[in-house]
């Protein structure tokens, strides 16, 4: 195997399992938080504007971690240091 | 194995893999929230509606984790940069 | 092993073990969903209505990561396009 | 090895493996939604019709996810694409 | 290791997980059911026949998942189409 | 590694293993059942005839999972058609 | 190796991890029947005639599952019919 | 490897992983129904002489699964069929 | 593979798995405390504005582990002194 | 390596692992027997004479399963048949 | 290859699974500190200045266990001895 | 490699692993007994020295489980009956 | 390889390691003891003082398990006897 | 390889795992006992005498399988029996 093939073939792997894997615990984490905002709203409804409010800046910050994944794995696909150094 | 092959079948086993293992922790965070949601509409059926929102909302961030891995899933199968560059 | 061989042995392991993963956490989170239905229902009738409407937005948002994994794996037997150019 | 028992091998292999990993999470799923119905019944029967049809559609949801694995599975064994090439 | 070998002991290997492995999720889901089923009989001694038709119903959609491994199963042993070709 | 030692290998691995996994699930299942049938008893004394029949006929169902297990192992050690096949 | 190494060796491994994995189910299944049986009789010490009839019931089930495990564990030290062919 | 060495060092390591596996869930399984003994003489003081007996039936059941794996190891490294026919 | 390939190869694997695996404790760390404030938000309203500072300085000590995982991965993938000496 | 490396080294390895693995079930299970013994004394003062005796004839019975593991472990170091029949 | 490339590619492998699995454990605990004194200000609000404080020097600790990894981390890229010696 | 050194290998190798492995379940029994006895004093302060008295015991109990460990690692790096044998 | 490359090589491996694992456990049981203490607080302010001593104390003993990691892996990089010997 | 450097890359390796593992279940089990000892303390402040000296009674027989496993770390790097065998 030359080493296009090789850094090919790696970042293929990486890209996918790093988003893969990284989706794993911000799906978890979200619905975790979701369920709990559905809960505190059916309990004091007159809260719900600071709930959801908290809920969603919340949802940013676990979202954050996916999307460090995520563009991680786009940095493999399309503007990979290491590809770009084989090919050249 | 040439490089075709190779870039060929890592492609294959990290779409697959990828949609596989990033479609579990989705399904499961929205198992969780949509079971609360029901918890909660049966124990205040009056705030249904800001229920119904919230959650719908709550969906589509953790939906949204599902959707990158499907994204780069069909990256690999139809415009995957590195068989593109083999099969050239 | 030549090309043809190894690009069909991977589809194949592939096309099945992507819709047995992905089938997993579907499968679980709707089980978690329909029992809390169940429940909701139980505690109060008056609200089953509302209560099967939001449990089928919830399925059917459920059941969409389950049919990814079923689409990718329709396509790696049937519309695979590797397949179609180590076979061409 | 040559192709013809590559390929067979491995379609013995994931058919198999497909229905054996697909059917853990529907019967648990299934478990879990029966056994949750039975403890609504015996909390409210006058509602045994809704709680029984709700019951039976979840189970069709979770059924599915079952049947989309066995369905893959019958197609690796009697019509199996990549057999059908080599065996030609 | 010529042909007829390796088909025969995969077949062997996966007749064997498949039912090995697809019996433990029904066994445990369905222990679940009955267990529930017990305890809503103790609770609620007046709707034992709802409650036993229920779970009847239910053990029934469970087993299935058991049987269809037990059919996979059965077909690689009895019935097995790629024994067939290798043998012949 | 002659054909009749690998199948010979292969039949004893499978046979061992089939009941070995395939009894981990029917013994927890049906302590789960057991354990259920007694709290209820102790709960209903009144209703000990209906928890039994709905009891034993829940075993017989959890079992039947055993069985299958059993039943393959015992066709792998001593109607093994593979065996006869390599023996011949 | 030659084929009464090889079978000697698998054997020896099969027997063992034949049954010590198949203690583990049983003796945990047991554990939580008895456990249970001892809490019930506490709570209601007039049924322990009924209590103990079905628990002995119950662990001689839960038992039968280890036992399979041994006696497939016995076949293959004592009467393995695979040892005699290649021994013969 | 000649015959001897490897029936002999398959002995020793099924012999010590035989027992090994095969203590963990007695043990779990006796602690477990110890526990629930002694929490049910401080909640029924009375009935200590049934709950003392339901109990050692127990644990003689639950030990009996340790006592097939002891007597398996004990086979295996004192009255080892294969290796009184290696060593003949 | 020489050494510009293996660096190379090296610095992709580690920098997707490090932020894979880094974002998994964080995700749900956050989704943890998340789902607390709004319970404890829902609980004493009049504390909401002590309950997010509070909140806010936690998520940020979260964040942290998460953003250290950042950080190396991008110092692999774009100032990476191994690569610098291996280039030069 | 020679049989007498490869019979010494497989018994080291055993032998510690043997113990190791072996020491484990007994002591969480000896130490959920003894929590429980603590909280039921503290419950029942009256009754310490009967709990303490209980819990020591449960402390024998569970500590035996380590007993079986560590004779295992001392025969393979000390009086090891396969030892002394490649060291005669 | 030679040593340049093998400490160099240790060192990246090091490096970035240090800091991956050393920031889980804290993540998870800050969450479960963070959590619990968000639940504590919301039971006692008069004890916010006492709860704030104590949780920052719970953090405090916690989060150096989060740094000595990304200490060790570090050394490793940019201080690495073992790279000193052998690119000297 | 020589006897000796896979002998002395293979002897550190598992006297580490014994008492790592060997202390990871008393230390956990323990803290278990540990927390158990607090709650109890803190619940009948009066019985303080029937509890001390017992959960001193039990710790014996416990803790010569991870002593008997301790003994087997001590004996592979110190009497160790095969090193003797290979250095002699 | 050489033995410089081999011993730096392990020693980098096991330096990053021993700390990343051995910072898991300590984050944890900290992180569950100051959430413990801040529920201790809000419950009883008025001992806020024995309850932060107490704290204190048992966070220095769990910090020094983690310490003894730090400790071994510092001595691994920069004072280690095994690379001394070998650059000698 | 020779053996020094077997000897010696052993001995890190172990080294480090030992203490790596072994102070996993020290720090959970002190974290265990001390979050107990604060939750009695708080609820029963006179008693913080009894309760602190039985808690650093159960902190050193803890602590002290964390110490078996740092005093054979630091043999094995110190005071290796096989390493001084090796090095004369």
């Amino acid at each position: 195997m030359d080493s296009i093939t090789i850094i090919g073939m790696t970042s293929i792997i990486i890209a996918g399992l790093t988003i893969a894997i990284g989706s794993i615990a911000p799906a978890i984490g979200e619905g975790n938080a979701v369920a709990q905002a559905l809960r505190s709203i059916a309990q004091q409804p007159d809260e719900s504007n600071t709930i959801s409010r908290t809920l969603f800046v919340g949802l940013a910050m676990i979202e954050s971690t996916a999307i460090y994944c995520f563009v991680i794995s786009m940095i493999l696909l399309f503007a990979n240091p290491f590809w770009n150094a084989v090919i050249g």
